[in-house]
């Protein structure tokens, strides 16, 4: 079978049955169960347990997959993984293409884990008879419709359950569970705007690793944004070679946090997933040669992935030169802003004569504006109310011309939201700038709930926003780095 | 009159004169009277505008400070600069003590602004008739309660009205007005954990500065830790010195946010308070030999600044070596965090024996705990559940044995929070925590809500939590920095 072929077996089967399904909450059998059926998993389910009779949700358990009469794409184990052996022989003999194993103790574990692997090698005869995600994984979820729509019929075999999430164009492939897990649900929560079409936990990718998702990836439209964590490289030549591909199609960015990066994280990742230690010059190589985006922690591999994704949802040329507006109402905002873009080489340009003249109309005489393309827009907002102007026109004036300045490849904006004060337009605003041809972050102040109402009408909008000046920076400058990497934009 | 004593009067005045004050809600002059009413002032306040007749919140309008009986302390100036040079004359002749000046249009526009300047210096006879804060800053911060205390009373003098905020051991010097402006009191919705003692913002310091501020605070036993934004620094010999003599001292931290550092930083700053280019070499000297701690930009400064307020507010030993213990449930964090300590310079030590054998009786046989401090505590979770023990007492275990180890400095978590999940008594946890002798900070992931009570249950114990992982190591790290400039423990 083709990988692409059993990829599209393990993401999007008819029928799964759940090895190890308990009716104890606290089990993770049970909460993968929870997990397809809460979701409304449009397959059969089937849940396994010799010691387990009646129902689960509605769902007779059966002893062993042998007491199935139908056949069975897919099985899920949440068992011991002494118990593995056994039960693997069974599902070969039953037909099954595929197993999600969770359980952990394998090579991260030394002797024993070996011994166990060395069996499973041999049962399986080397994976022909039948194709192994993980172990010491948190299996897979295929995202189909928002969480709220009502034929939304995902497939999700990790054991924290999802009740919050949007469909969209990023796919996850990790070697820590907890990004198909704890970690993944939060950050569904608290950012809704993350919108996810995959994510593939692949643990210690004892037969299938990152290089079979990313070639499914490559070909698969639904999906843009690919962000990656890997604690080893399967194979460093062929992800290099995947990545390259990857480069020339206009549609996909690549994100990677790699960990074991010093000797201290390799000997955490030898306790984890077993993996061996890599030499950090040849992991920097790697990383180069592959040319993908680089993200430090976990926090930035989720900002940039988000960031990405709302590019490609939109008609945005990408920043070659780095050549950046700002609009700040501090001047102290502004000049932090102009250190820290000058660390990542982002530029502030000079205005073109034209877009100088109609910004010195707005400005009060006694503080005309800067020549080059950093705006502190406070005394322009003095004389808006001087004159008795709506504040939001004085906005809106700015933002068409900074957006008719070629030389201007994208703008990040500090806004001070309050509704006490004085009110902008924001949806006006965020349609102007949704469609524009470059891009607009912005950074956020102001009065809590009003930050957040703006900030969730931008994103339904593709306009990021950020907590922070240096996110809000660090995240324009990889958009100038993906450029550079593919040379062309994203329309 | 001594420095100190001139800025006691600024910060704690008997009674303050608002010239510029406004029945217009859109104006400064409003808001200044706005805020100084809304918060309780309890000295008199005298709104001052010649074309306003009839009262402010009660208080009735006078045309000049000449025209008000009683002795005045301070007067806030919110009026166009041209109008300044006469009202200044009038505040000395009514002997008032010091002016704040909010308007711009100095330094910072060239010749105008120049000539402007030098009509204040002859003036004020080179500031000795009367003493100056600002210009082109947004006031002065002195908080004394909570803002929901009954007794609360400050003084506030910036446009941007306070609301919410707590009290506590921070002062803030800032060129930047929006550190005393919007920005702060977003922070202090946001972040109500952050409790601030007094917020200077200093403008282009014609006068009174940086320094000034550093002496009054270095004998002002309220005062623990002074967050710090310079565009410029107006004595940097005695800068130095101020910083060095503050280390000597038990009590006090310093954090800095340089302004200006590049070339494109400077280009910003000249148009902000018009500070001269500063050799970047230079500042970094000056950085070094002051050994403050220093913060790259504003999210760095204040959530550093909460983390010493913290500190201070208990009875931690700061950490000497950076040898630290984490406590994970996810494998993969636990091989970022490694990785990012590593680039901090912070340490796992191995276990005690000790410590080791009371640890390996709560993790199952087949997955035994690391030899060295970082905890994977999954599987020790998992045992708990098959034998039917409580994970929260576990978790206790696993503290008690960490908090008893003399090698571990401090202690890291990441911890998932959940009410559907399994339940730990965080009160109880949060008491442990916080009488010992050690410091203990949290990443906090899990559900939104369980997630927010349990980091203002923290808070309230003085155990900073942080939204991620880098952000949790940073602040670790910089403990141990202050404790090398000192040498000392903060007891």
């Amino acid at each position: 079978m083709s990988s692409n072929k059993i990829i599209e077996t393990f993401l999007n089967p008819k029928s799964v049955a759940v090895i190890g399904a308990s009716k104890n909450p606290l089990k993770g059998g049970h909460r993968i169960v929870d997990n397809l059926v809460t979701n409304k998993f449009k397959g059969k389910i089937y849940p396994i347990n010799p010691n387990s009779d009646g129902e689960l949700f509605g769902l007779e358990f059966k002893k062993s997959v042998l007491d199935i009469e139908e056949d069975i794409d897919l099985a899920v184990f949440y068992v011991p993984n002494r118990k593995i052996p056994k039960i693997l022989e069974e599902c070969i003999q039953k037909g099954i293409k595929g197993v999600i194993i969770e359980a952990s103790g394998f090579e991260e574990v030394g002797d024993k884990g070996l011994e166990l692997r060395d069996q499973i090698l041999k049962i399986t005869d080397n994976f022909r008879k039948i194709r192994i995600m993980g172990p010491n994984c948190m299996g897979l979820t295929r995202i189909d419709g928002d969480s709220d729509a009502e034929d939304k019929g995902g497939f999700f075999t990790s054991f924290a359950v999802f009740y919050k999430y949007k469909r969209g164009n990023i796919a996850i492939i990790s070697q820590s569970g907890m990004l198909n897990g704890g970690y993944l649900m939060y950050l569904l929560e608290k950012y809704p705007d993350l919108a996810i079409r995959y994510s593939c936990s692949i643990g210690n990718k004892m037969d299938l690793s990152e290089t079979d998702f990313l070639e499914y990836f490559m070909d698969d439209p639904t999906v843009n944004v690919i962000a990656v964590y890997l604690e080893s490289f399967k194979d460093p030549r062929k992800f290099i070679q995947l990545c390259r591909k990857m480069k020339e199609k206009i549609d996909k960015t690549i994100i990677l946090v790699k960990g074991g990066i010093t000797l201290q994280g390799q000997k955490a990742t030898s306790s984890h997933t077993g993996a061996l230690a890599e030499d950090s010059q040849l992991i920097h190589a790697i990383i180069k040669q592959s040319g993908v985006i680089h993200a430090n922690n976990f926090h930035e591999l989720f900002q940039f992935a988000r960031t990405f994704s709302m590019m490609y949802n939109e008609n945005k040329n990408l920043p070659k030169q780095g050549n950046i507006s700002l609009i700040t109402g501090s001047g102290g905002a502004g000049t932090i802003v102009a250190d820290i873009t000058a660390k990542y080489g982002l530029k502030f340009p000079n205005f073109s004569e034209n877009a100088y003249h109609s910004l010195l109309e707005i400005f009060p005489e006694w503080m005309p504006p800067n020549r080059f393309t950093l705006i502190d827009f406070w005394p322009a907002m003095e004389k808006a109310m001087m004159n008795n102007t709506n504040p939001g026109d004085i906005m809106k004036t700015v933002y068409e011309i900074l957006i008719k300045d070629d030389k201007i490849e994208g703008i990040l904006q500090m806004m001070f939201c309050s509704k006490r004060w004085y009110s902008t337009n924001y949806k006006q605003l965020a349609k102007i700038l949704n469609s524009a041809p470059k891009p607009v972050f912005f950074w956020l102040i102001g009065e809590i709930e009003e930050v957040e109402r703006v900030s969730q009408l931008m994103s339904e909008h593709n306009i990021p926003t950020f907590p922070s000046l240096e996110d809000m920076i660090k995240n324009f400058w990889i958009l100038v780095q993906d450029s550079k990497n593919k040379n062309k934009s994203y329309v």
